[in-house]
């Protein structure tokens, strides 16, 4: 990957969430999830700046699921966790790009990314 | 890639996109824009169903704006177009992933990606 690496070593979560465009779409931002192995993109999810702080804390990824209305952890139930590897943010800061280690499936289908449907 | 490939020959365009969840979002989709040839993650847009249908007519990425709330074709003014190459749903049909040729860089700052600001 060529993309230049920011020093973020000193810097605090709540420093580093406010770079984040969270007001654009009504309190979440748009989170891609790929696996850092393979780049396969996995999934895509919404992070509220709650969501996002824990994800920094715990180093797994926590999204707020807008069916659920709650922080969810992606494999609080089936064990397929996401382990965060990098956190990237767009040129405008109102999407993510996170990179992960991920343990087994990560649809609930059992197919390792969600986007197994190809309609073109 | 070991995802599943459906055949979409004899489905109109009208069919595809009725499979896709616009409302959860108002009216929009998020849409990842994958490099084919690197796997890189470039950028996401939205699109609604109007961008989605002018894109399979045309085999060239076009959003809906919602900064410029009009159409927008990804290089109409840079000249840096994105040409669809696969385009898949995901599994519960409220995200598109466009695997893409991407002609020059496809961020406005001139960079390859619009990811290019890592905070961790």
């Amino acid at each position: 990957m060529e993309k230049e690496i920011h020093n973020t070593g000193s810097k605090s979560i709540q420093e580093i969430t406010e770079k984040c465009n969270f007001e654009k779409l009504g309190g979440l931002i748009p989170t891609i999830i790929q696996d850092n192995a393979t780049h396969e993109v996995r999934m895509l999810g919404f992070m509220n700046k709650e969501a996002l702080e824990k994800t920094f804390q715990e180093g797994r990824v926590t999204f707020f699921s807008r069916t659920k209305n709650r922080l969810w952890t992606k494999g609080e139930t089936s064990g397929n966790t996401q382990t965060v590897k990098e956190i990237w943010v767009d040129c405008d800061s109102d999407t993510l790009l996170i990179q992960v280690e991920q343990r087994g499936p990560t649809c609930h289908t059992g197919k390792d990314t969600c986007f197994s449907n190809q309609i073109k």
